[in-house]
């Protein structure tokens, strides 16, 4: 049980491990017990880890847990987030400690890692078709009663595969199936309300299957037109709700309630709102969120969607989620007036969605990180450098070889499966904890 | 000692360690000692792994670990490759077993990697200047008298910052650094003769500095004409060998050898070329080539480059240096006809020098797997899925859910630092031994 983030996972092991010199994010002269790290007075800010080094502010992931622990209430959905996103324990145990009913995760490899720590249900929201992949899923399944797990088939040909596993992996009880629907020109799913149906009886004749729900990913429909994407998200989420009343309808459903499934990061309200207007089934229907990215938010992709949202939600300003990941280097080369060399690269930071945004300037030692001034962008990332590019003016005096430079970044899955070890730092950037992940 | 990859370091650990279920491109249901992978008989090409999965191909690895130590004793060079590419252990091994001099780093927590697997010599092509990152590697120097470490400088202030940590660690020994001359608009590095002059007085003023030679990086030259390119590297060279003569003429260096150091992965054969016109100096000069993608090359830009190498070698078509790293993964969905959902995604295979490039297909089971038609692309990746388009054709009705895709990549650093595990596999795909990378 960590008093900084609450959560009841078997993380105790991660406590005990020794961490190598050699772990990035850290400057290690000999091995540390990673349960450690939050005694050593290390500040950030001082200088006193290696460079570049990743740290999640705690404050901001308890106040977004929070937050979406009351967003579900308010809404009467269930939240199970994407685990993808963070690959964490840490985060995962945390997540469940605030009322996450499952633990959405992408691959079989991701179900496993979850299953290691202690998470007992999970929806594996991808199709599963690989044998090994479906072994070592039911596997799982087989061996720990307790054990819940959820996946996707889009297909009579997945939905053929699951069954012939899982009847030769001879289970105790039905593997639970949700049929994706999908979007035309998008990913994976069924592209018409139709075949979604055709894959639906096929899970309900297969002996080993259950019709669990229906799942889609309006995610797929973000674009920059921000009117069409909310009309098409509650036209994608309609025709969900119209699926599953059709599938009911047929007594298709085998199991005590019947979960439909959808929610990014970006558009997790609308789903929550078009939702509550299904109607009555011949059982409960439970409405699951999978957002990941809220745990951490981001400076770029999501702070504006967000922001956004939280319109919608008619809340508060500044009451929304907030960006709890940053990222901190070192000035390494002031070769340019306009340039600096930082020791970031595209092996520490997301570059799919933008690049690092630069926040903060530091001078290593006591005092507050200066905001860096308007203007001041990255521009250029190589494998482990970035490019920052400083506007005319008083910066380009200041910022010198050896001052810190702290950057958000954009997409935060996309910078978490760059660290297997963070930290968890106070609003002073005191290291208080170590954070790791599993991809 | 690995039978299939010579190399002498202290690698057993590895080959010890339990590979957990959860191990990514393992289809793992209990733990497996990582050295009896060799023996499960497993082959990708039949479903054994999971999927996604990295494999190396032994005998292309083989290949350019001996094309490159002859075409190094051809051109009297020595080699340093950049181990920032793979940081993988037993690759690190069999380079230094095929003649290596050192290898490059570009972080201190990947010198203390290396140094952990028992690599002796080191060059950091990078500044060294947040103080923990400088103690990490001054501890190493301090407590082990037969590990060798180069470091950049490009600033009097980077210069002072050495020397002060350098003092204060007691060093035995007066740390070896190297000068970094750079390229207007590039990265770090000096931008002038003059500057590069005065920065290597620095060097050799500091009491526990020593000058130890220049370092540039022409890949950053790269561009879209190939011309331009040739006169540019040609250009810098004759640059650095102008610096190299200044300083030695001016008595900086203090060394028994002098040092000069370039060389990425696409114009190596004209820094070694243009090393060969050097003039004589007052003690030896060592020529440093720094490559480190050559030892798996790829499908992409490394693949074109390095056909445009062969020819200024005037090589036999087919004998230079071949594609090693290759991704399988399954097809999760065919939702259009156009169209296949791979289980591929950002986390898994380079995005930022072009998306994978589709090779084969393979119906799970015995028999070799087939090439795709042209027009076959990966046309988009989310974070853990592709989206392969096909061209109108068979490959349409062929391409079914459950096949199994081979694919290169372009950029093997951003690809190696997604795999913690990689499969060493014989051409016909059996697996062989796994490789170890340390992010």
């Amino acid at each position: 049980m960590n008093p900084l983030l609450p959560g009841g996972l078997a993380l105790s092991g991660l406590e005990e491990q020794l961490l190598p010199p050699g772990t990035k994010g850290l400057a290690l002269v000999e091995p540390l017990r990673q349960g450690a790290l939050g005694v050593q007075g290390w500040n950030v800010l001082h200088g006193d880890t290696g460079y570049p080094v990743a740290v999640l502010k705690l404050s901001a992931l308890r106040h977004n847990l929070a937050w979406m622990r009351d967003f579900c209430a308010r809404h009467q959905v269930l939240l199970a987030p994407h685990g993808k996103t963070t690959m964490c324990p840490q985060l995962f145990g945390a997540q469940l400690a605030h009322g996450a009913w499952a633990i959405t995760l992408a691959t079989s490899v991701q179900v496993q890692v979850a299953h290691r720590f202690g998470v007992r249900r999970v929806i594996l929201a991808n199709e599963l078709v690989a044998p090994g992949d479906m072994r070592a899923v039911l596997h799982l399944l087989r061996e720990d009663p307790d054990f819940e797990c959820f996946v996707l088939a889009d297909s009579l040909a997945g939905v053929a595969r699951l069954a012939e596993q899982a009847g030769a992996a001879g289970l105790a009880r039905r593997l639970p199936v949700l049929v994706e629907l999908g979007l035309d020109g998008k990913r994976a799913g069924c592209r018409t309300t139709d075949q979604a149906l055709t894959v639906a009886r096929a899970v309900e004749r297969a002996p080993g299957l259950v019709l669990a729900g229906f799942e889609g990913y309006e995610g797929l429909l973000v674009s920059e037109d921000r009117d069409a994407d909310l009309r098409a998200v509650a036209g994608f989420v309609a025709q969900l709700g119209a699926l599953v009343r059709e599938a009911d309808d047929e007594g298709l459903f085998g199991a005590a309630e019947i979960l439909l499934t959808a929610g990014g990061s970006a558009y997790f309200d609308l789903v929550a709102r078009g939702c509550a207007d299904l109607p009555a089934l011949s059982r409960p229907l439970r409405a699951v969120l999978r957002s990941g990215s809220y745990i951490s938010s981001d400076h770029g992709m999501y702070l504006e969607a967000l922001a956004e949202l939280d319109a919608r939600e008619g809340s508060e300003p500044q009451s929304g989620l907030r960006p709890a990941l940053e990222l901190w280097s070192v000035v390494l080369s002031r070769p340019e007036p306009g340039l600096a060399i930082l020791s970031l690269g595209k092996r520490d930071a997301s570059h799919d969605a933008g690049l690092p945004i630069p926040l903060y300037r530091h001078g290593p030692g006591p005092g507050t990180p200066q905001a860096l001034p308007d203007g001041c962008a990255i521009v250029k990332m190589n494998d482990q450098h970035a490019y920052l590019a400083l506007p005319e003016g008083p910066i380009r005096a200041l910022l010198a070889v050896g001052d810190l430079v702290g950057c958000g970044i954009s997409h935060p899955c996309t910078t978490f499966d760059r660290w297997q070890l963070l930290l968890g730092v106070d609003d002073d950037y005191t290291v208080r904890t170590g954070l790791n992940t599993f991809f």
